[in-house]
């Protein structure tokens, strides 16, 4: 491409309202501009981006056996109605009347509707496995928008959804497009982790998010240092310490803690470690207060906690009147010695291995010292509340775990049978009987790739692609083009030998001065870059300099293609 | 492709509700399934060939310097309401409200957002011309969605915005799309002729459509068998007749016509053609009735007359009420003689050359016989009223006029500053000053050219794809696969040695019957068939058919690649 042919459009100023780097530099080199809130237009530079993840995301689904399609983005009500998800999707569901007054939503996903073409398509077993895809627009009316196409209300997805007749067969396919994953972001060149997920509110039996690492991402990951051990941190699982319970030691005792309300209060207080202290929290169960204790140096995992029998599905912390009405006492003073009967104190697996720790006193302005689990507190029962921390042992054994930040550009899930039996999706098995099909949905974030990738990859002075995700991967800027006709010319040269060996190159060919022409480059992330000047003409040579090195090389002609090549 | 890979599901029932060929057929061949009214589902086999459409689009407009980019499909109100358009646009306008209450449209068309964008890109001269395009969902409510995808409410589009500083530089970057769009159908292997247009309500200066032509075609479309004059209908001019009009010979007279209302009626009545007789439409003026005269051959043109300077800009006809209370008569008498002298009289070019006419008489059951222009009734003004007809002389003064069917699939719109205008989208031109930019806009039914094509290509048995559209060339069809693993192997070799050669080459190995086989591979369309059987194996030789053909050739191997190749 010649850039004078290109409409290319950066920007100096770093725009006020970008929170982070992918949606500040997207900005600045022009990649999107901004309609409304969380509504993007994808710039001709955005897009060649945009459209190399999408190739890459197709040529791989396609290699595993996947079969494009397309579905409406705008879908009827009723179908959202057989599954429930018209009321329970919530806010994010972006709902629409038509002409008619018939009620619609843009889809934000589409669950219903390749279920609905699948009841419709699929009769017998000898159809399945099959795995239908489509790269679509979505929609999500989130809350609030923001960090660019990060978090954007409308954005590109990859969406894949497969029909089994078993659970056999679900597996297989779920490892195929694991696989094909995997494939997927090596192919981009990006430093991700596959990491056990929690299945959530969608259900089902396994799965998997792909995140790629970045200081910025939303989502916690551990990992092992010993295994390929990844999960989300909502999923880690915390082992229980090998060490048993010491006997107690000391006395229960009460001390005066009039001002010291939280946990490094109190430690501070009583100059110890919060390894020593108990917290507890108390939360709504399904049946009145329910408490949770943990380390005073570990947090709640709310996914974990959510899933206790005990809470009606999720983990609500009690309001101020709820607690001092059932304990008699304020927040910041409860704990397990002496709580109502009524209450159900669980225990995570590290709090219960603690011999004479600190905690609440359940008397406003007290805690306890030296309070012993069954001679002091009740256990109800020992469970994995918390989240795992730097240096736990990995759950599979081997090695320990580290914490890493990491954004969520894939899922793949078993679905199981949930939409399959809402909306009455059957085949007729080998013995003519009808049988509820087996699903699994896997997803891309298209457009949110592009944004991971310059979290993961950018400095001072713009994006790093990675070569298959550079708009071009060789830019050729030309020194004075106007005055030099000979400069010209054998940047065109080069240019045409480039195209020639199909290695795709943009020719700046628009006459501004090297230092804007460089900070363009280096701003959209071209990964090579060659300078064609008068000097170097004379030499013979070109320069040559990487993205992300602070060094230029001279090479002729044939080094410079043997490199790219 | 192994057919046994991928999902096909043809339907043997045609469908109750689906009006047109192609709305059948393509259900039939299961490449659309609705998902609610003017709401397809594209299957993987209707996905193949969208996708063939939509790159010779993108291919031809990169080609001719077109930029591509993506613009969201979900706009703001404010933008909308900036060009008078959120109320003008109508009742196609799917309007949404999110969840914070603001109103957004689902897009029907770009040219606020496109003009927005250039806004806030372009600021110099130095940056046009310059033409933006994307290929992108669209949404219009239709009032009367039908037809399949050739009418459909969400559908997939090209369109493509151009901005120049002048208008000379519109009319190059019009014509490089013109040609751009005469290379894209004519790569389709599609019949079609780009003729003028009315610029309707959208304004500017030029236009024209792209038709495919198809007996089933809404639009109807005139073109010379001496030029290459093409014209919709709508703008096709009607010459003025060469001979002037005769002198009076016939004196005025009144017949009693009791139940004569027609000119069919009267013609019949009076044992003349109605091409002696003048018929007479009352619509509503500015100011008052205004009274049309057509000769009773002819056939009004609403949008020519729609432009006359007495008509608010679109003609309607006047209630029964309202003709009776100007002129004290019923529909069906009226005429130019003795009309009150407040209706201007407009007489089309052909009806004022005529002399001694039958016409109504302006009087309840009465018509007058040898009507003479001037003696008997005035002329307010000639103009050119009517629809040409076949037979009429080309306006460009070669070759008579002939009339097709037509599908409209592209159109190509000089607009001008309209859009720019009410947006405040300017440039700096040379001297510093703003100026208003100029724009063209070109537009491409991508998935109603699928639709197109099957109505002007079909058959008892199905779809005659153009080779370009084909979802597969050629299809290689295996006669009892299981049984005979020679054939198998076979046409496993001749399936790979197709791809080795770059031919989409299609392998029926699902091992159903060859009847079956047969019909619908030419249900689906696909150009060329090979059938690969014990008996031509055994012979050396393969059965080969084109779609369209009724008759077999035995070919060997090398004879199908060479004609294939």
């Amino acid at each position: 491409m010649r850039l004078s042919q290109f409409h290319l459009a950066t920007v100096k100023e770093v725009p006020a309202d970008a929170e982070i780097a992918s949606h500040r530099l997207m900005l600045r080199a022009g990649m999107i501009r901004k309609l409304a809130s969380g509504l993007y237009t994808w710039s001709p530079l955005g897009l060649r981006v945009l459209r190399k993840v999408e190739t890459i995301v197709r040529e791989e689904m396609d290699r595993a056996g996947a079969i494009e399609m397309l579905m409406p983005s705008v879908q009827p009500r009723e179908l959202w109605e057989e599954t429930g998800r018209w009321e329970k999707f919530g806010g994010q569901l972006l709902k629409i009347k038509d002409r008619k007054g018939q009620e619609f939503c843009y889809g934000p996903t589409h669950e219903e509707v390749v279920t609905d073409f699948a009841r419709n398509e699929l009769k017998s077993y000898k159809q399945l496995p099959v795995n239908f895809y489509q790269i679509q627009t979505k929609f999500r009316d989130e809350i609030r928008p923001r960090f660019g196409v990060m978090r954007a209300r409308e954005f590109l997805m990859k969406d894949a959804y497969s029909f089994h007749l078993t659970q056999d067969s679900l597996a297989e396919t779920y490892a195929a497009m694991y696989q094909a994953y995997v494939r997927i972001f090596t192919r981009l060149g990006l430093t991700f982790r596959a990491v056990q997920a929690d299945t959530g509110a969608i259900g089902g039996n396994a799965s998997h998010e792909f995140q790629v690492l970045a200081d910025s991402g939303e989502d916690a990951i551990a990992f092992s240092d010993g295994s390929d051990y990844a999960a989300n941190l909502e999923k880690a699982e915390a082992l229980a310490p090998a060490a048993a319970r010491p006997a107690p030691a000391a006395a229960l005792q009460r001390v005066d803690t009039p001002t010291q309300k939280t946990i490094d209060d109190i430690a501070g207080f009583l100059q110890l470690s919060p390894r020593q202290c108990v917290k507890t929290l108390l939360v709504r169960g399904r049946d009145g207060l329910v408490a949770l204790c943990l380390r005073g140096d570990h947090e709640i995992n709310e996914v974990k906690a959510g899933k206790l029998a005990e809470l009606p599905g999720e983990s609500v912390l009690a309001s101020e009147d709820e607690i001092l009405a059932t304990t008699g006492t304020r927040p910041g003073f409860i704990g397990p010695v002496g709580l109502p009967a009524s209450i159900p104190v669980i225990v995570d697996r590290d709090a219960a291995v603690l011999a004479d720790f600190v905690c609440g006193g359940n008397v406003d302005r007290t805690h306890c010292t030296g309070a012993n689990w069954e001679r002091d507190a009740r256990i109800t029962r020992v469970a994995d509340l918390r989240n795992v921390v730097e240096g736990d042992l990995s759950p599979d054994g081997s090695g320990v775990l580290h914490i890493a930040r990491g954004i969520e550009v894939g899922h793949v899930f078993q679905l199981g049978t949930k939409y399959a039996e809402a909306l009455g999706a059957t085949v007729v098995d080998e013995t003519g009987k009808p049988q509820v099909m087996t699903m699994g949905c896997y997803g891309i974030g298209v457009s949110r790739i592009v944004a991971a990738a310059i979290e993961q990859r950018h400095d001072e002075a713009g994006i790093l692609w990675p070569e298959a995700m550079a708009p071009w991967r060789v830019a050729v800027c030309v020194i004075n083009p106007k005055n030099a006709p000979a400069v010209s010319a054998a940047a065109e040269a080069l240019y045409q030998a480039l195209r020639q060996r199909g290695i795709e190159a943009l020719l700046d060919d628009r006459g501004v001065r090297a230092g804007s022409m460089f900070a363009d480059m280096e701003l959209i992330g071209i990964p090579h870059r060659v300078v064609v000047s008068e000097r170097g003409l004379a030499a013979g040579t070109l320069e040559y300099r990487a993205r992300g090195n602070s060094e230029s090389r001279s090479l002729t002609e044939d080094e410079l293609l043997a490199l790219l090549g």
